[in-house]
């Protein structure tokens, strides 16, 4: 949300020689150095930060990916690798003086193996082509974030992205068993295997959520489970959220792991409601929706489980879907939370934190005292299950003001979340949006160790410079600004 | 299985001067130096590797571990931390001129929440005290190495230890929530959290499994789940271990993942049915042990339908436990494998590699060859689920010319794992045992990328050196001697 950043000057003939020697490596159309031509990678899904790069390449080959890369390296250029651009934290933001990597072009699915449920692919397949592709065995890919007709697998694995189904089927990590990237230098290196543990350190874990800073991934091995036969979600309605936030609870410790578990409040519900037609009880002050999946005798007992203990736990009424069609209808609206915002209010800033999920309803209560404080309304839409919560703010950048409210109405959200004992991100990623949190979110020694482990990987510090980790530097102003009373505290103790 | 290392020589001046440093630090009773004292310590389960350390600390504080790292790191004094000794690749082995840190001495269980169901404990506490501890509310911690007696919560952090359930419920890094740990120059770091996906790299991934070198442990806390009501266990013969070896591919490919597969060869059977006397089918070729746990009709339900797979895929007799009594007799046979190896057979060298399940028939037929040129008998155990095979290579030490053989054979089936796809290690560790086989796993490049995190937690290479990762001097060297004809051919392909 800073105004865009203006192109360092970098000098003309330093500018010729880069494009020069990549053009001894892509094929002409692989390299864009135009304006009209890099424009549409200005930005990712955060579109208030934009910035135009010094030039867009998209390898088609993983000879190509290392020669540019080797070259980069020689040169010393930064490089910001790229899937789709759906990312919400500006992780893919070009910078001024250096390239971005697109593995758009690099879109095949090399191998799918039914018997091994895996499949081996290139890092610009879209997470959904991975399932269609594997439809026909009855097989498919779980983790199935909001953008996933769109975003790519590379991109995925930089985000550690997540979905609806995470709680039970778990986030890209859990899913995918090898990566093959380039490092900065050049070279190709296998991350994880085929075996439930590889020996060495876990490096498949670092880079898997490393926000496009440790290399740029060339292949992925993905894991396909089995498509459940039945899938039926039940909407329940409370007349508090501090109801509802208990029956999440209550749900969990039933020994019950849903295959889905979403929270939205009033404000969300009535939001989506008019826009979508989901079916959502929009006297509820708050509804959770609570999916089973698996064989049908399994389902049906499970669906019969949570709805006792839902109603047990204070729903003040239940409905279970009776059809396909109809589950889809009650997850439309939840889907739907965001582009509904964007009906409403002429601006919405997506906050993404995570909170101990028994901490929710004084979150809530929390968030809805900031409404005051900051003049604007707030919708909160909750993976309930695992305690992601996404407030979106609603804000118009014409009115004078409100633009800064709505920045520092999520500063404070998130500086609560990590009171609770929450995070600043639960799945949208640190990039360029969350950096000074995360000097909040960690202690000198930790963000340290988080430096260490980049620098490892990428010693000149090149690859996506800026993002995801905060230099110490920045945390020792942050921390300044904080002793001169910034509103996002210092919360963390050691030991807390 | 070298000679035990003679010490190095290392300057009595120099040697009490680390003492005077240590006694300053500790209360006597916590800094062993005497031979009387620290030979307990002069090994791990890896007993035929042995070195007397020139003292073992043992701090009954977090402050005590703090100022004792910040004075090794100082004084330049390697250190080996040590949970319980029971790890089986020597990745505790002391070191001559170095410092054992146990943490044996802390040893409480911190916090229980029932509701949020974790428990923060001590590093010191052992795995099964954490069960114990959590059975007044139904949870238990799943992990469940054979040794979880005695090994500590910590030592499975190192090891990233599994257990005959790991399949179902993972190894300890999907029940490891946030580790607490103080890194070489003495600072608290926290790895993790409550969080599905924190921000920042994930170094929790990267330090469970790091055997020591990253940082000692002051806190571990874990997820406990419930105690499934009821538990049955399958035991199927088959009349060759092919036949087996599919049916465990069917009972994964019919969706179903089983609290538990395990395989025994005949020559397990044999050697452990007298011993034991578990009901094993002393004729069966091979047999499969096949649990299902949870609400009891789920798991007739479960053992209906794994019985048929079984059935259909060739299983020549099926019996199902009837009682608990019986159960735990079912897979006591499983967990005293290695004793009755012990009993059979003067010495026996455990073996761990990992394949891929599909592999299993070949790689026994592989070892059944070995058994003709190495002239010594294996059985073999097998955690078949993840594919986690465990040859024990029988001999005997006083025999001239066995101890080699059967190191050699060991390496051979090493190789083999390696060839089908596997790797070097399950779940016992890299320690001093395989250090040179990883550089048979691993590129130089992968090798590297090790070195370099290794280095960004400990950048004097202090913590544990010279285990679990290898030099890239000393993968030159294995280089060379492969080129010679070594048994370990490099037959890792970039892109295999």
């Amino acid at each position: 949300m800073n105004a865009p950043l203006a192109p360092p000057p970098l000098l003309h003939a330093r500018k010729q020689a880069i494009l020069a020697a990549l053009r001894g490596l892509l094929p002409p159309h692989c390299l864009l150095s135009e304006q009209e031509d890099t424009r549409p990678y200005e930005c990712d899904g955060l579109t208030a930060y934009r910035q135009l790069p010094l030039a867009v390449a998209l390898p088609e080959t993983e000879a190509q990916l290392m020669a540019l890369l080797k070259a980069c390296s020689a040169l010393r250029v930064p490089i910001v690798p790229r899937g789709a651009g759906t990312g919400l934290s500006g992780g893919a933001m070009p910078i001024a003086d250096g390239i971005v990597i697109s593995t758009a072009k690099m879109s095949r699915i090399l191998a799918l193996d039914p018997l091994a449920r895996t499949a081996r692919v290139q890092p610009g397949v879209r997470n959904l082509a991975i399932s269609e592709a594997a439809a026909a065995h009855a097989l498919y890919y779980a983790p199935d974030p909001s953008s996933q007709i769109a975003c790519t697998i590379a991109g995925n694995v930089a985000e550690n992205s997540g979905g609806v189904h995470c709680l039970k089927y778990g986030l890209t990590l859990h899913n995918v068993m090898r990566v093959r990237m380039v490092s900065m230098d050049g070279e190709i290196i296998e991350l994880g295997g085929a075996a439930l543990d590889a020996p060495g350190l876990d490096l498949l874990a670092v880079f898997i959520g490393s926000e496009g800073m440790l290399g740029v991934v060339t292949e992925v091995t993905v894991r396909l489970i089995p498509k459940p036969p039945l899938a039926r979600v039940i909407m329940a309605s409370f007349d508090d959220v501090i109801t509802g936030g208990d029956a999440v609870a209550e749900v969990i410790a039933a020994g019950i792991i849903p295959a889905g578990l979403e929270m939205m409040d009033r404000t969300s519900v009535r939001m989506v409601e008019p826009f979508v037609k989901a079916g959502y009880d929009t006297n509820a002050a708050a509804i959770l929706l609570c999916e089973s999946d698996g064989m049908p005798e399994e389902v049906e007992e499970e669906i019969e489980r949570m709805s006792e203990v839902l109603l047990r736990a204070g729903a003040s009424a239940i409905a279970v879907s009776g059809s396909e069609a109809e589950r889809m209808r009650f997850w439309s609206g939840r889907k739907n939370a965001f582009p509904a915002a964007g009906r409403l209010s002429p601006d919405y800033y997506c906050m993404d934190g995570t909170i101990p999920r028994k901490r929710l309803a004084e979150v809530l209560q929390g968030i809805a005292a900031m409404e005051q404080t900051y003049g604007l309304r707030c919708a909160n839409v909750f993976h309930a299950g695992d305690g992601n919560l996404h407030p979106l703010i609603m804000f118009d950048a014409n009115q004078p003001g409100e633009f800064d409210r709505a920045e520092r109405f999520g500063e404070a959200i998130l500086a609560l979340c990590v009171e609770v004992g929450g995070t600043i991100t639960g799945e949208h990623g640190v990039g360029i949006e969350k950096i000074d949190a995360m000097c909040g979110q960690f202690t000198v020694n930790e963000v340290a160790a988080f430096i260490g482990v980049k620098r490892a990987f990428d010693g000149a510090f090149l690859l996506n410079p800026n993002k995801a980790i905060p230099t110490l530097d920045r945390c020792a102003a942050y921390g300044k600004r904080q002793a001169r009373g910034g509103v996002f505290k210092f919360v963390k103790q050691v030991g807390a």
